[in-house]
């Protein structure tokens, strides 16, 4: 992988950005970065479907999705990276480690329930997906937004956990530990 | 989904070009365009990975990566008009059907072979891919940018599979007959 | 195999109207020929079950349960040769290939769903068919001979799909076009 | 189902052979004779395969292949019927249990495992068996007939499996003790 | 493994009592002996579970438990000695392999069904098993403690079954033969 | 449940040790204290198996193989709390989460790789264990104590886990945080 200093001045300048943001720059940053049309792509996908949020469908129900997708393909990475972004975003310490694990037994909210185990379909199994679970989804009260979200969420991390497996992409050390305090 | 007329210029632009040199407007295209950002990224991804061949990587070894990987998902937008563009890729009017059912019986080279078998790895169960399977590769003659570009594809369209199920993209009936004369 | 001239004489005649009819031998006929004490039983009960039809089971629905059977055990012979019958005989020139690929996703009736799922149910995980499917299939409008000749082409195409594979047999070049053209 | 006395003569005549040298009709002779065409061609199939012997394939090891491949499509008739011929072919009141259970912790010569082990797979994953499949089983001692035979015993209890699923046929009550004596 | 004249005087009593009463010492008594406490533990917890009876959980059911999770985990040694033991609790010759080989066909009970398929989610997927499971267990006519040993007895031979298979244990030939011959 | 002022006495005092050691009552302790036969008889077969190590088998690598194995049976209960020992007992504050999510691609020592392979092996498909696994795990190194002992922990887990989702015990809060500072 280039250097950063040789890096496009586009994916430096994000780059920097998230690395003050976060105090560290995730490694699935650098690790696409030779390839920096297929960065720009996906980091601009990931954009438009996760720094985003809606009544029914909030930042860490996103998150959520991310967590127990990347779960069902076990991908480190993203079990890690993505669920210290779930301690913080659901202010819980133990949400993400539950929901990888067993996310059937976890403390969710009903439409919660639908959204993953639709998420999962389309993730594990995607042919059992049909129109009446995009019908559960909109009785449990997502928006069409929200649904096209949901499976398109489960759709990108389809792709970001194979990127994470094909170039062993390991978290950075500062995901593990996290959010892992409880906050008052 | 909007009418084309209301599409962003930048998209309606890449739809036309794509228009006039297909004869007609694939169904993904229109299907993704309500939502310009994430339409941009999928094309720019495709685009980085399908439109470039190497040595011992051609457009045609890539549009099969897609239609085997893509029968695996049960994915029918993909296997209808990848299968198309093999057809005319490889000008051969039976491999896209024969790989799309059984890969392993179809009269494929060993690198072919190889590819196929890894890509499919990662597609249907993505923690078997482990450093061994990278190795295969280059010893079957791929390079690293090779390499990068098979699991790359197969990760891109576990993503787009995902995409045409979730919204029930039916294939263009131009795609079912494209390339099914042999040519001399 | 024995020449076509060698065979015994019921089988030559088998075979020589075949031709007439179809303009071509389907290499199944030559494939299992050389046995002909098994070929005669092989297609008997073939004949004995497909070449019929009732008010709630066309010819056409019955190579349906072929395709999606033979597609859920990877056979290229089956789904090749007798996705061509489908296209004929449903006089559809795209049904084949959606059903191979995607049942569920697929332009059929409410009888011809149930029809696909408890035949693929017996495919595919047989003890998991019970009584309550029989039902299903009854209160679809199946008579109990169709209910009976639904099963029996399941089963004697898992049969079929296993000599295919056992025996490497390729679908004719003939099959791959055929129906493809919509007929006025 | 027709009564015995109504069966057509030929299907009376081999019922009442069998009835003469086993002591009873087994219940898939009944089961199977409502459809006399059928009939025919099931049992013409089935003599064909089983009631024949070569010094590499011998009937007891025929039996095998029924047993071990019907435990795994969990098909009480065929294994409790096939499993005391084996009992009876194979003089040993023990063997047609172990396989049914656990065929690879049996005791069995080195051929039979590799002749199980590819039946199996071509009774449960059919796309999975290749040539090097075929090349395993003639490395083992088997004749070209005999492979053919083991590939059409698989592919005939496939059959026959789902048959006696189809129409729930039970064992007779004698086929649960037959054979279960050790034999001096 | 040490033998019986060297076991600990509390193993060497009991498996002296269990001798007595079968006529033979199960293999298992012996194979698991060379470890003094595990062997303790392991029949202290089946004793627990399986030496006892309610109205709604006979010690016939508590071995078709047994028998049916053993058959899914493949385990020749439980399926042959708890089969040999449900054909004597229960009385009927045929039940064991019925249930061994397909259980959903088999003559049962309203509530066996539930007992046997909750227990038998429990021991093949147990992730799938739910507070509606044990609801439907409670709707069925068990009590609580009825609950609970459902769910232990299936997980106690979730281990012995294993053990079974690590240690390749065999059953005594006395299994196979016991209780076959209807009792008036 | 009762409480533990009603617990019999040595399971009180076997808590109270717990207690005074961790500082708190691993909730798996009470979850079962209602049924003291079984307490006493599940606790003696863990201790007997865990609380011990030897040169090949440490007691880190006794709970790895309890985090995989119950990673795989998708335990909360056995992946947190053992996770907590493991980042103990092998002072590492990543590695339980690394083999809990994908043991394959985690820095492991070639005889962890084959011990964790062949557990796994017996926890998820046990009739797959041969003869030829015990071999591999003999060639690494491990004697035939620790080989008994590699196999009798996969199984107790695999009552363990079952246990755990049966009562869905939790895990206590304390264990999600233990031994994830990284110790100098």
């Amino acid at each position: 992988m280039p250097d950063p200093v040789e890096l496009p001045a586009d994916l430096a300048e994000r780059i920097a950005a998230v690395a003050d943001k976060s105090g560290f720059v995730p490694n699935i940053f650098r690790a696409l970065a030779w390839r920096p049309a297929e960065w720009r792509a996906f980091f601009d996908y990931h954009d438009a479907l996760m720094d985003k949020e809606s009544p029914a469908l909030s930042k860490a129900d996103r998150e959520l999705i991310v967590v127990v997708t990347s779960a069902a393909n076990d991908c480190l990475y993203c079990v890690v990276a993505h669920g210290a972004i779930v301690r913080i975003r659901a202010r819980d310490p133990h949400l993400a480690d539950q929901v990888a694990v067993d996310w059937r037994k976890a403390a969710l909210s009903a439409p919660q329930r639908v959204m993953l185990d639709v998420a999962l379909m389309l993730a594990v199994d995607p042919a059992s997906v049909g129109a009446d679970d995009l019908e559960r989804l909109d009785a449990a009260g997502f928006s069409q937004d929200d649904i096209w979200d949901i499976g398109s969420i489960a759709a990108l991390f389809a792709l970001s956990n194979r990127l994470a497996h094909w170039a062993a992409v390991p978290p950075n050390d500062e995901f593990y530990l996290l959010g892992r305090e409880r906050r008052e």
